[in-house]
């Protein structure tokens, strides 16, 4: 890899969603894991609570969101391909209140493939991918799951 | 009702919310409407949009969250039932993207009732209910939608 610790594509990416997602920052969402296949976001508690001091829930979806959309937006921008990433259908497990800062890991869903995106991709300027994003709780337990489609469309090159 | 314009139970909710919720005031969230049936939130776009400039999908999906959670607790306020409100289950589609502001309408979902509801919280302490929200393009039809149970947990007396 030609990237410093400071300047990943995934740390680039991060500072993307900073910078253009006004509640990205407001949740002071932080990159805290990415590999070939995975990616992972972190929120605090204090800035993502609720009226009973756990989790809020619509924090947990939106850091599970992101961070599908992230892993998506990052398998295109390390091939070069400039694309719009919408978020499709979602559905959200809220399984256990959750009391401190929390990760969502996003994964492939099972059965979903990169090859066959970015061959539907290529042949159509658009394709649909199923992500699985997880915020394990202490002990390794889902304390919430988002099972969630991404539809990327390829930008039109400039002119 | 004895309330005046500036002080109902719905506006003393949102007070709660914005109050409690750090998230709900990063969005800005305001009360647009309710009634014996439905509870409406507003969110601007600024502090909601994402990266295309549309709205961020974690705060449509944190809108419809809190307006049909807000829909039950007030439900329950209303009745002087002390309980705990969590969101269970959700699945949520993003139909169109969102270029303005926007409302959230909850309403039961088909099928729902409260006097179910209520009966089985008197009953064993803890019931689930089934809210549907909207949030509506300028058209009136759906830009996106969610389908989610609430379950209230009756809070013990104070001794």
């Amino acid at each position: 890899m030609p990237h410093t610790e400071s300047s990943t594509p995934a740390t680039e990416l991060v500072r993307f969603i900073l910078d253009k997602i006004p509640l990205a920052r407001a949740m002071q969402l932080e990159l805290s894991g990415w590999g070939e296949d995975f990616l992972s976001l972190y929120a605090p508690l204090a800035p993502n609570s609720n009226d009973k001091g756990c989790a809020f829930g619509g924090s947990l979806a939106s850091l599970m969101t992101l961070s599908g959309w992230a892993l998506v937006e990052l398998t295109l921008r390390r091939r070069d391909l400039a694309c719009d990433v919408f978020v499709a259908e979602s559905t959200i497990r809220y399984q256990r209140p959750v009391w401190q800062g929390f990760h969502s890991e996003a994964r492939l869903a099972p059965g979903a493939g990169w090859s066959t995106f970015l061959d539907t991709l290529a042949a159509r300027g658009k394709a649909r991918v199923a992500i699985e994003c997880v915020v394990p709780d202490t002990d390794g337990e889902p304390a919430a799951s988002l099972a969630t489609d991404y539809v990327a469309k390829l930008r039109p090159a400039a002119a």
